[in-house]
């Protein structure tokens, strides 16, 4: 119920995803029935593995997650959680309030044992591949622990996921040097060492579209900022080029002619196509597709999350964190009470 | 004797600046004599306004910047310093160690009265203007009121060099709402409140190139980390614009025909140009060019700087700094004592 363009486009989407797709042995669709109904195909679904599941409520854009959640108990994002919570689902998409997403993920769905915050991990395209940056946003004010935890998860979701063969793991700071940071990236590098990760230390900003590094560790209050910033140049680029392309016929012949390279770089850059962001450390694949998504970007984000259930990426998380949490202990360094 | 091309290059930019700009009364070049000889063009320099001051000693771009200035006494950077200190030298333009660069300013130059740190701004080209962010990674580890301070010495900047009316001012947080960001940018919020400032709240990365702002203010660790990833991110874009231009024939006519505008493009985006940034907040004004500036961007750099002396930036600063040093107060709000 939560993307900007509606129920119909998320439907579309959910067809094309199943299309050849074996993998999705059950589709819940999610939300108000008759609003889902009215924009179901002719004839509904003929795939005989999609389900809707009735909700009566919505989750809103400016809601506060956790006061949303706690008074919309019968909400599209509420039941989705419960499906994933008594394992009738084993993933949950959704278009919807990332906060919302987030809260549901930690309150409903639950945390894998030995994770103590879970985050928002997104994959950025650049010219070759795409990197990982994690946290994107979910965790404002982080101990080093977490950024410890968040480089393993990212580690995993880059190798089982994105294929990646020994992802190199940084932590974004201000220097190279093993000296240069504040005070979280500092005793976070510590702590990293610790780990049985690629760990290639400090990354700085020059390096995260040169392919040094693939899967960057920060803070959420700096890893949505990032994120964002990254949008909003690629986007002010795409519109200075558009501006100077169309300012004389000469250029516009010669624009016209090399059209095919620009939709390719958009194809590549573009949020709405390789757009959306895996949340990780939860009991159950959770994806936030874009709110601006359409038909392809939410087959692409089903299918995503499709794959990183059959490669087990939950459990081999699991596993890694309890090493990792077992390293950390081994090395005499305090490990936060679990809540 | 700090820039990756040699001296003569300074030189050079240096002699461009001085054509037809009466506002330099005197230049003087800090370095190796013997080097800068060398590199004079043939016959000297003809503008009388120039003079080489003698430094035996370079500032190397690894060496730790304060344990550098206490050992190199004849630096080049320290003798600088020590022109504008002595009241010889209204500014000094420098292409070496920011480091460096930026401990000179702070313990030979000196700051403004009421002045708690100094900070790097940097400015930022969009696609109709630019906006300064600042401070752009000398302060790591900030305190609210730093922020607040950075913020008004940033509105001076934007609104007597950079010609901005009523510059609209914005701490970088991850959402607009007044509630969100960090402990550090929630006290900046409601302490910028208290200022004479146009002071528009939040801003997310979202806004940077949308020109929503003029001012952005944050610490030096998320301001290193967003200057270095919008130039990474804007020479990857340019990398792989380049590479799907050339993969076909009929691209390549097409990016011929259109190639004024990726110029336009490069022009208005690339470091070497418009690059450098003014150090705020110290008793003279200082400028950091790139240190892979040529001539074009030392010429700027040059015009730039004697722009702010002209303006009377520093002036405007302390008054500014003083009122609200006093507004602050005036709110109860605790200031640190003067170190």
């Amino acid at each position: 119920m939560g993307g900007d363009h509606g129920c119909g486009v998320v439907i579309e989407g959910a067809a094309r995803a199943l299309e050849g797709n074996s993998k999705i042995t059950t589709l819940y669709l999610v939300g108000n029935q008759a609003d889902i109904h009215a924009a179901l195909p002719k004839g509904g679904f003929r795939d005989h593995r999609v389900r809707v599941v009735h909700a009566s409520e919505v989750v809103e854009m400016d809601e506060k997650p956790v006061v949303a959640l706690r008074k919309k108990k019968d909400s599209s994002i509420v039941r989705a959680a419960e499906l994933v919570r008594e394992g009738k689902a084993d993933a949950l998409v959704s278009l919807g309030n990332t906060g919302g997403l987030f809260a549901a993920a930690t309150f409903k769905v639950g945390r894998i044992a030995g994770v103590d915050r879970g985050c928002i991990a997104t994959v950025i395209p650049r010219q070759s591949n795409e990197f990982v940056l994690l946290d994107a946003g979910a965790n404002i004010e982080c101990k080093p622990f977490h950024l410890a935890q968040f480089a393993v998860m990212g580690h995993v979701y880059s190798r089982e996921v994105l294929q990646r063969k020994s992802p190199r793991v940084g932590i974004l700071s201000i220097g190279t040097e093993d000296s240069k940071g504040n005070e979280l990236t500092l005793e976070a590098f510590r702590l990293c060492k610790k780990l049985d990760l690629n760990f290639i230390g400090n990354v700085e900003g020059h390096d995260l579209f040169k392919d040094h590094v693939d899967v960057v560790v920060c803070d959420g209050f700096v890893g949505n900022i990032v994120l964002k910033t990254c949008e909003s140049l690629a986007v002010g680029m795409f519109s200075m080029l558009k501006r100077e392309l169309m300012s004389n016929t000469k250029r516009k012949i010669g624009a016209y002619l090399a059209r095919n390279a620009f939709h390719s770089i958009r194809r590549r850059m573009d949020p709405e196509v390789y757009g959306g962001a895996p949340l990780l450390g939860f009991n159950g694949m959770v994806f936030k597709a874009h709110g601006s998504a359409r038909e392809r970007a939410v087959t692409s984000a089903l299918r995503v999350t499709a794959d990183a259930v059959q490669y087990q990426v939950n459990e081999i998380i699991a596993r890694e964190i309890a090493n990792a949490n077992a390293a950390l202990a081994a090395a005499d360094i305090a490990l936060p009470t679990p809540a």
